[in-house]
């Protein structure tokens, strides 16, 4: 296997800083350039500090077109809508580049569903639908055939993969409630009120009852996996934790699920997978941080009438980054583990 | 109005110590004695370092039933079992002393039941049934009629109050889950893997999935409020806070709930109570710490087929020691704000 | 006593949330007005949720000198600079009203050295030296004759506390060193990186070693206090906790100072002193949380070559607010805890 | 290079987990076995919840001695005493095994030194003085030489680090404090007051100020590396982090130290070592996370005559596992940063 070349632009963030952890000790990738604006000309290890040492990558301020053409896949993780108005000119470029984007730009098939959602005309709508859904548990075989891909966004990558047994067994049928706790990290780099340490330390809260701009990515995958009529009840909240996503799915199925046949149902799920690792207790998110498993765990009411599926994830490496490297080798036929087989630090 | 003469029985713990940081301020109330064995002979302030200068009380081991004969009003902060097995001497004693119980002895109508939830036989199953529920916003007539209060449990204050509305209005009917997030400080002061520093501060994690033992009096207190066929999906889960308890509660209701109807429900069902707050955005556990407040909002999908109800109370005081200061004013006919009017600490 | 009426100008920041909780429930005290330009028409339980139910205030954009003509009293908490930039006015306005500044304008005696600690230029040199350093502890007297106080930094009341008995006693001679180390609250409301929590929630940092803008009030007060030659070095830390102040002061002394003697000498300077509480073990911020006390506890090396002073305070009460009503108290002939006396919550 | 084999006595601790991260992605290292008393027969991810995937070991009961035959370094990470306590038995079985030991027991030159720091009887006086001390930095030279190292104490390391460069360069004469902050996880796995999530998460306080155990091994490395008079004044701190060391040096030098002298000296100091990283700002304990790394920065009054040095470690990696790894490469001739290169992640 040849270096994979690689760009990343916007490298400034936290998604960017874990690219770059993982990516710089991947053994089959070279990271050629990174990009970040308001950072041009700045180390790389001095924004991300964890870094000093480890690279001598100072950030650049070229256009994602031109360096478009000098890799082997480009790595986008601008905020939502700036990627996407630079998507026509990256392709047009570098026609046969591999893109990864980690924003919500092109993660709906239909331009008016994502107005909708984000609230905001869609920069470029020729594009949507261009893109697979960037979920390897998912649509394993559709990123291995693609060259383009939208990275799932966090909640969903917890909320889908809590689901996916379910729908893929013909089960998710029922009213099912969607709730999801995030650490801070997930709001990015720049402060904010709901960030700020004397408001965060001590608080939990929820935010955008019913209507998380996620939601429409989390339907729309777990539709296509089975679960036909699938429109659950979702509620983020704010955790004064720094990493990490939990999600609890609670389904009240149309039929009874018993304890052992749910088991079995995620057992099989999980079996070949090489990141979903079924718990027989709860999930924790200190246990996943720092990697790029999903740890699970299920309940069920004696009677199957209650259902409930447990999940944690690091935000910005499964929900983010991670799974953006996993994504990267499946596009070039590697194995999907490679250099994200490290465990995570406890405690 | 007299002064109220007050005994503690199992003082050393935090729901002692938040009834004596309320109670020596009250108005109305004195404290005469203070129990507890590991650490009878030591100053109250010497276990709560906050109260240093705010009472020369000194712990003693005294005999429930012989203190009971002392008091006016006698609450018990001992671990599950260990005051029901106290109780009939005490009653016997003074037959005439207000009794308010912090544990979940006698929360329960039936002791099968509670021997089921607690895993253990009941200590004074004949006892049981004798002791109202006391939760003032579901059943404050009662609670006045009565001598013997058990004070509710914490994740069930915050469940309670969040679906007791939608009951009294005839719309608890249809699917339910019961999201409830702790922070440490409902374990108790004795330090144990779950509250150790080094797992906790990074850590979130569900327990007792479908199965906690406050499920039972949830259950029976909203179906004696309406909610007559009401058995919701309860998870609890730890989150790295010190106090709060934080309720998401969904309902897929058999009739649509419209947003109107829904805020319109809340908007009477909060009106004339002291300390349910309803809020426009969501409730925060950092604003209620320290008070007694519970505070409230609520969502609806546009066709009223998905229903939120999100509340923050903190563990300690409307979960535990000033809810039963407010039984306590109840019992006594004071106002039942005296002494738990304060505003919280924010940050 | 006649009720003080009050006027806050900014009082939307934390010392203004702080100084509202303590005066609303002030026996003596009725705030008529606070103002908050970017809050103003607000009311003021939006800005500090936690006042929903305590006030019906609602901030105005009044200017700070009209407003100094209907009150008793002004307490000023406005960023360093904005407020002496108003003080003349104020004067002019209303020459008996009583001014209480929270910022660091007034704290020096001198413009020069004011203008070297803050790096500008003074708004209102003329005014400097017409202030009383408000440390009740060290200038009590001062402060009773006085109609203007200059409210003491957080950082400097934490080190001079710990040391005003050793300069008193002649004992604060040879090298000092003070260690500081405060939560995220003493950054005020404005989110910043600092206090972003995804950094800061797992991190301990210094910050300006050797150079802090609070160096010259400790110096000045402890010269005053009897330190003659007193040059501390100084280095203030960043630690992951909302409010406190933890303070550990080390001496080597000139002569030795044994143990025994040390005892006494902070025996004899905290019997009086109604916020001083000498702890046989360490001080705890956790402890002083929400008062107005500053724990302290000592430490010698059995030769008294090494002396270590350590304290707590509460960097948004007796670090700020408290202390502020503290001295309103002593401006106005009341008993210094008049609205203070309220334990901590703990935990 | 063949590959080394390892034991591990006592690897259910949080040092032990460590170990286990690092070494089983060592390139040169085997574990072979892995002995923890209370937790024979579970497998190690059952304790070490993050390596689930990474081991299939078990802990076991074997005797270190009957080990020590198996292995070429025996890592003991038993309670102060425990292992010294086995010592002579596993030297008696394996004379020519390598020995790392991460306990206190044998960092003394002294067994009477030892007992008067710990306060009780030294298990194994005999073998005092036969173990080199393994701070590389210090002693690179004595380790690569020797067979028996005595692994260093977390605050010991962090303030040895700090000061050494001073010492060498003949500066580190007049007096020093040292003030040390310690997160949670120094205190072992063992649930304990201070380590109680409701106490500890809001909480900073100091603890055996003056009298420290680690104190002698600090005073013995700094004397020998010429600090001739060196008798620091040290008080450790507790903070509500999990993770890090932060120490804050204060030096009253006998002759001045102007700060470009200060910097040149750390330059020198700091080049070829390939875990000191000199910082222009304040180190971060959130930087050095989960990695051997020891940032550090400097700063000096103008008149050179306060001098402050601040470094910041992780307390499992530099502070424990990953300097015992640092060592056990010095013995086996193998590269320092041998597995021990990666970045930690931030945030």
């Amino acid at each position: 296997m040849d270096t994979i070349r690689i760009g990343i632009v916007g490298g400034a963030g936290y998604g960017g800083g874990e690219l770059l952890r993982l990516l710089l000790a991947h053994p089959h990738a070279r990271v050629v350039e990174v990009t970040a604006k308001r950072n041009a000309g700045a180390p790389v290890h001095g924004v991300h500090e964890n870094l000093l040492g480890a690279t001598s990558l100072v950030f650049t301020d070229r256009d994602p077109a031109a360096l478009a053409r000098e890799v082997d896949v480009l790595f986008l993780a601008l905020p939502h809508g700036e990627g996407a108005a630079r998507m026509a000119a990256v392709l047009d470029a570098a026609p046969d580049v591999r893109v990864i984007d980690l924003s919500g730009d092109f993660r709906l098939a239909d331009a008016a569903e994502w107005e909708e959602a984000y609230e905001r005309p869609h920069p470029a709508p020729g594009l949507v639908g261009t893109f697979v859904y960037g979920l390897p548990e998912a649509f394993r075989p559709a990123i291995r055939a693609s060259r383009r891909v939208a990275n799932p966004g966090c909640f969903a990558t917890g909320a889908i993969l809590s689901l996916l047994p379910l729908a893929r067994a013909g089960l998710l049928a029922g009213p099912v409630a969607l709730n999801g706790v995030t650490g801070s990290s997930g709001s990015g780099t720049d402060p904010k009120p709901g960030t700020h340490h004397p408001e965060r330390a001590l608080d939990f809260r929820a935010y955008r009852p019913l209507r998380h701009q996620h939601l429409p990515e989390i339907v729309r995958a777990l539709r296509g996996a089975g679960g036909v009529a699938f429109q659950p009840a979702m509620v983020p909240h704010s955790a004064p934790l720094v990493r990490g996503i939990f999600t609890t799915a609670y389904l009240f199925p149309a039929a009874p699920i018993p304890p052992d046949r749910l088991r079995e149902v995620y057992d099989v799920a999980c079996a070949g997978e090489p990141f979903l690792r079924l718990r027989e207790e709860t999930p924790r998110v200190a246990v996943v941080k720092g990697t790029n498993f999903c740890d699970v765990a299920v309940a069920a009411s004696p009677d199957g009438r209650q259902v409930v599926v447990t999940t944690a994830i690091d935000n910005l490496v499964k929900g983010m980054a991670g799974q953006a490297v996993q994504n990267m080798n499946l596009l070039f036929g590697l194995p999907e583990i490679e250099g994200l087989s490290g465990p995570g630090m406890h405690p």
